[in-house]
């Protein structure tokens, strides 16, 4: 047995079964010891971005890490921003990273690297395997350092030789690391900050979704303070019947008139919540500077427990948390916006279904309109890189195959990753894309407006349109092999929406929205 | 004036006029300050790695380094492959990366990563503006950085307030710092080696084209030593009347074979040649034990100084080097090959033009076919990191808007990077682009077979074809606004590119190969 199929074993040992994969030379013992072994499922990715991204997705809705296989540095590179993304957002993977035979890399081969260099920054977990023997051991230490502290980035680098050499056994699973809780003296003074008069109970991560986002509700009911999270969360529950957690917006301003009456706010899986950039003359962070701010868990502290405890504290295990109604809006017709979008979706939004939203500009709208729709998870990108939908709809599809995956993004967004409609049509995944085609960098025409300049002459506006040529994604599409339509007004986007959602596999629907390109100068 | 206006009037100053650009929020002054200063050509990509290759094609063709406008670490992530490659290549770009204002770092917002732990391992020169006013200073230490060395990376981080902030005046250029050179008993001794029995120079960098070539070829000629090259050069003069320079190979036992007679290598801006990959039981060099290396000049060096001095020490001046003489090869007909592919090439190239090739499988034919064509550049890709094709071509063009750029390139490779398409149709550039569609990632049968493993499963076979589905390179060239077309003989891709290198703009041609594919158990 070499040291390859030594860290497969000790990976499926480990309940690490799906690896996205966009292997190179370097890896070829890995592929060969990963094809004497059927019982992981290997995805392939045609570029690295959409691999690591698709790990994401299904950690996101597993809770399990994925392995990721990537080729050496530049490998490593393509697949950095979604990398980054998943780190922001806690998430749990294993990326294994060929790399030349030790031996090897003295010569600079074209192919060589600083891998370290460029994993470290956005691993939580690092290390390079010393020889054959060591690799089971190592992957051992890789999967537990995924499923640790809610979830986090593992980088295994293995030189060829540690792949091909001989090695001796696979190891072991080892459990996660303990999770730090807070002090009951914390606890206490959480439980009388959130009985006070403007409190708010701001809730991250696992608290967003599932029992413990019932019991942060109810925690939220029996003491009367808000319960909030941020707006780019990994994956909020929403819908009918699920609790009601009021989100942040993008502009800081806005939040801060948000935020202006709370006066104490408690952070559970969640950090302070800040401002997305800097702009001269604008806060930093939306809370207001009197707000006591009580740092009771952090996102890579125990959650669970936390809320247990505060529960009893307050006595709220008995109370009912406040619970979305459903509320379908009436299917919009006429003219095509990014509203109307929105409120279609929400009628026809399937029950249980998974919302991947990277629309920017379109995004608000979006979720604005489908919070009150049939129960759904909604997965955002905590990490800002665009280029998150398409991968996270991959992954999410893989790791639910009986529930419908929508992803909604904005086309300057999904062209950095548009690759990944291959792989939902080499897998067969039942995703539903909606492209919102605003024909440009929609987003940096406020931005740049937002840092004072108002006049946009011909090389912003070169950088900011996507007009000429027009990107055609049914064309796109179509060239991936997913089939798409064109919906230029409501009643073609609600007939392609609905034929989309009922067929198996993947579909995608442009949205052709006006431009707002003011025309240069 | 501040910090951004500063460093785009001395980036004008320093010569720098073209920037490639995916700029995003936190770059909207830098942007602001491109867009008053029109004699700076700003070139959208919608994926930072069509910028980072881009600005490398540039500078292979014209030796002037661009500038790219990169968003935060995950823009720079995504430009890292191509970075990559042209730091293997030697080549210059000043990258410019926009990052938060400094006092917002500490909030760990959304996009807040390690800028400088991602950049550090492919830039020669790494700087973080430490306020507006060093700006200036700091973009003028860039260009001269890029410049430098025979090419170089240059990254200047460049935190928002900075650009924001009022500063003072643009930098002054600098010259480049002062090329190392050979000691002239080091010269004799290279002289000596070359007029031995069984000598090979062995050159690259600027050595291989133009006049240094032709310095070359006659050191060559006066020695009667052989004239050799690495495969991956980053730019080499072929076709009629150039310098006949004999190439490596990829494969480490056939450049084995190649200078099984060599006993005295003298290296002039190049290194040893090296294995591309360790293999078990193959070495990583492909010289033999025996052969006496001469490290003369390495590619930081002073190649052009050193040549001249070689050409008078072996009383050279006045020879006459080896071209290569136009022998162009009959149009084929029937059923489409590599091989006749680079024959049609070979009959059908412009005069002048320039070929791109990332063809991987199908690049040695294309290669060795095209050789005595009409005079042309070749350009390969350095790094290894496959993805270059498309944006080396984009820089091509826009650094030579007079000739015609070929891009050939694999169906696995062009996919990392096929946005870049959109950019030639938004530029008119006259590219000319063939996709070698295999349906996959042939080199990696090959690669397993290589490492031993003769019989491939289903999980290797998943990640080894592309063909389901299958990429359709006309619909993927249409969706990013290039007309395109499909041969499936050789009499339609002959119709096909005569057709294409006459019409202004891009036009892609898919080839479609037999894949090998063979089916798995």
């Amino acid at each position: 047995m070499n040291g390859a199929e030594c860290l497969v074993k000790t990976l499926l040992a480990g309940g690490v079964d799906v690896c996205f994969a966009n292997p190179g030379t370097s890896e070829m013992h890995f592929v060969a010891a990963l094809d004497s072994h059927p019982q992981m499922r290997c995805i392939l990715g045609l570029f690295e971005g959409g691999v690591t991204g698709a790990a994401d997705g299904y950690w996101r809705m597993t809770g399990q890490p994925a392995a990721t296989l990537l080729h050496l540095a530049p490998g490593f590179g393509n697949g950095y921003a979604n990398v980054h993304n998943a780190r922001k957002g806690f998430g749990g993977m294993v990326n294994v990273v060929g790399e030349h035979a030790d031996y090897h890399l003295k010569y600079d081969a074209p192919l060589k690297g600083d891998i370290e260099g460029v994993a470290r920054g956005v691993s939580d977990w690092l290390r390079v395997s010393s020889d054959a023997r060591a690799v089971a051991g190592d992957g051992a230490d890789a999967v537990r350092a995924a499923r640790s502290a809610n979830g986090q980035i593992a980088t295994l680098v293995l030189p060829a030789n540690t792949a091909w050499d001989a090695a001796e056994a696979p190891a072991d699973p080892l459990p996660p690391v303990r999770l730090h809780r807070p002090r009951p003296d914390q606890i206490r003074a959480a439980a009388d900050a959130l009985r006070a008069e403007g409190a708010a109970l701001f809730v991250g991560g696992a608290a967003l979704h599932g029992d413990l986002a019932v019991l942060a509700g109810k925690i939220a009911a029996r003491t009367g303070c808000r319960l909030m999270a941020d707006l780019f969360v990994p994956r909020l529950q929403r819908g009918a019947g699920a609790v009601a957690i009021e989100c942040m917006y993008y502009a800081v301003l806005e939040n801060a008139e948000i935020l202006k009456d709370v006066r104490h706010m408690v952070l559970v899986g969640a950090g302070e919540p800040v401002a997305f950039f800097a702009y001269p003359d604008k806060p930093s962070t939306p809370t207001p500077p009197s707000c006591h701010l009580l740092d009771l868990c952090g996102p890579r502290m125990d959650i669970a427990w936390t809320l247990q405890a505060l529960a009893e504290e307050t006595d709220a295990l008995d109370s009912t948390p406040a619970v979305l109604a459903l509320d379908l809006p009436a299917l919009p017709s006429g003219t095509i916006t990014a509203q109307k979008v929105g409120a279609a979706l929400a009628a026809l939004l399937p029950e249980n279904a998974i919302v991947v939203n990277e629309s920017v500009t379109a995004g608000q709208p979006l979720s604005d309109a489908t919070r009150t729709a049939r129960r759904h998870d909604w997965l955002n990108n905590p990490g800002g890189a665009i280029g998150a939908a398409l991968p996270l709809a991959v992954g999410a599809a893989v790791a639910c195959p009986d529930r419908r995956v929508i992803a909604a993004t904005g086309d300057g967004s999904a062209m950095y990753t548009l690759q990944s409609l291959w792989t939902m049509a080499r897998e067969r995944l039942d995703v539903t894309v909606i492209v919102f085609a605003n024909r440009g960098y929609q987003i940096l025409r406020g931005e740049l407006a937002n840092v004072g300049v108002h006049s946009v002459g011909r090389n912003a506006e070169r950088m900011f349109n996507v007009e000429d040529p027009q990107l055609d994604w049914v064309a796109l599409a179509a060239g991936h092999g997913v089939a798409a339509e064109r919906a230029h007004d409501m009643d073609s986007f609600v007939a392609a929406f609905s034929g989309a959602v009922e067929r198996p596999g993947p579909f995608l629907i442009e949205v052709c929205l006006p431009s707002s390109a003011p025309g240069f100068a």
